[in-house]
């Protein structure tokens, strides 16, 4: 691997990067979730939503207009929803504009996104990466101090091939793996009840046995969520979907413990199994 | 935009690249089933995966192991199934090693998937491409003859901003969008066969619409589709599904239509609409 050259954010104690090796799994509404849950505990959560491609987290949160800058100009003030300070590309691009964009200006972009941030006292930064194993993610690897990851899965096989992609690559650049979710678990029929494993279930709790990774939680497809994501207003803590926010709260205990034991660990930070 | 500087691919009469905006909206398991369905119409079809960083066309065929050369060594053998001529980086690496590639590396690499292989008289190249409007999608708009390209998405809301995206981005590529195809358009539950619309319904087609290009058709969220893909066996021209081949031929013949179409034409290839 290149060398890393690690910046601290300003603003920011730690950082959680929340990761998928398949798109469309979820990652951008599990982000959104878990970082209500984890604001809930008490902790005071920053989110940045580094998929310049496609970010979504600004539909999903119900955030739309340019951010303010400081009185200087010289730092963008995230845009705050929920008690989550939120920065996003898609502030700044209008919402049909693709980002024709090759590497290097990707990194740039993600970088101002990042450092040029006017993050205000953030216990823990929640960053939702794109997709895949590329550039944004090599670079954020290798540049930004990422306490851990989460990989977020959909069960069926084509997309276990591409969790074990991710685990690897997060171990080749040294960050640990904290834990895997499993999303659109199973879906219970809205009309009848009945469970239906439309993408199959169990895979990501399987997988990440396997690697020795530990299994956060599972999530079910559910209409709800969607429709949530898409009114920009998050299930997590809507009060009609109590089962949910208990689901959330699991996963954010369990990345709370995980970024506290790392905090008193002396040795390596984890231990990969080859 | 950069220049185009278009090199023809031997052995290859005509290419549809398949795109989306957003991963993991059924792209592969689309290219797939299309790529058998104009092969049914008796096409000779060839099939590259250019997802360089997420293969899963070899998976979803049921295909591995390392391609055989020519006999001069200079260029690989398509693996072929069910009449399919299929190259992908997936036969020359790993099942679970991510590619932690740059842009360069990318390209480099998917321009050997396409330039040094031995495609035998293909009369039309599916090219699975990767999701989002980046390195890869850029590449092979300046230097690969794209006929025209399909856009596969979801009905949700936070996935149409990115069909939008990926209209915009052919269209500044100047290659022609023959049509966007709605996947998972709504759940039939095996149980009491009501229908739900999990990731909503309609979308594709209103947002297509919207911008003139034509709705080629939608296909249902179903465990079936997603059962053969993971086992190496597609849907189409399986016996019990019927209902599916007619979808796919539909839009198979909805394809050869626009390429032919194409041909005669002596104006622009395509207007469209700011």
């Amino acid at each position: 691997m290149e060398n890393k050259n690690i910046n601290l954010v300003n603003g920011v104690k730690q950082i959680i990067a929340i990761a998928s090796g398949k798109g469309g799994v979820g990652k951008s509404t599990t982000s959104v979730n878990v970082a209500l849950a984890l604001s809930n505990l008490g902790k005071r959560i920053g989110l940045l939503d580094a998929d310049v491609y496609g970010p979504s987290i600004p539909k999903m949160l119900g955030l739309s207009g340019k951010p303010d800058t400081t009185k200087e100009g010289k730092k963008i003030i995230p845009k705050e929803k929920l008690g989550i300070q939120t920065m996003s590309i898609g502030f700044l691009v209008a919402e049909d504009t693709p980002m024709i964009w090759r590497g290097p200006m990707v990194m740039s972009a993600i970088k101002q996104l990042l450092y040029e941030v006017e993050w205000n006292d953030v216990d823990i930064l929640v960053i939702d990466l794109p997709p895949g194993t590329g550039d944004t993610q090599l670079t954020l690897a290798q540049q930004v101090p990422i306490s851990g990851s989460v990989i977020v899965s959909t069960p069926q096989d084509v997309a276990l091939l591409d969790v074990k992609k991710g685990i690897n690559m997060f171990k080749k650049v040294e960050i640990p793996v904290f834990g895997v979710i499993e999303n659109m678990s199973y879906f219970l029929c809205p009309h009848c009840s009945s469970k239906t494993e439309i993408f199959s279930y169990g895979g990501a709790k399987k997988t990440a046995n396997e690697y020795g990774i530990e299994f956060l939680g599972e999530i079910p497809l559910d209409t709800k969520i969607r429709e949530h994501a898409d009114k920009g207003e998050p299930l997590f803590n809507n009060k009609e979907n109590i089962e949910y926010n208990e689901i959330y709260t699991k996963i954010a205990n369990k990345l709370i413990d995980k970024l506290e034991n790392q905090e008193s660990a002396t040795g390596p930070k984890i231990n990969f199994i080859d």
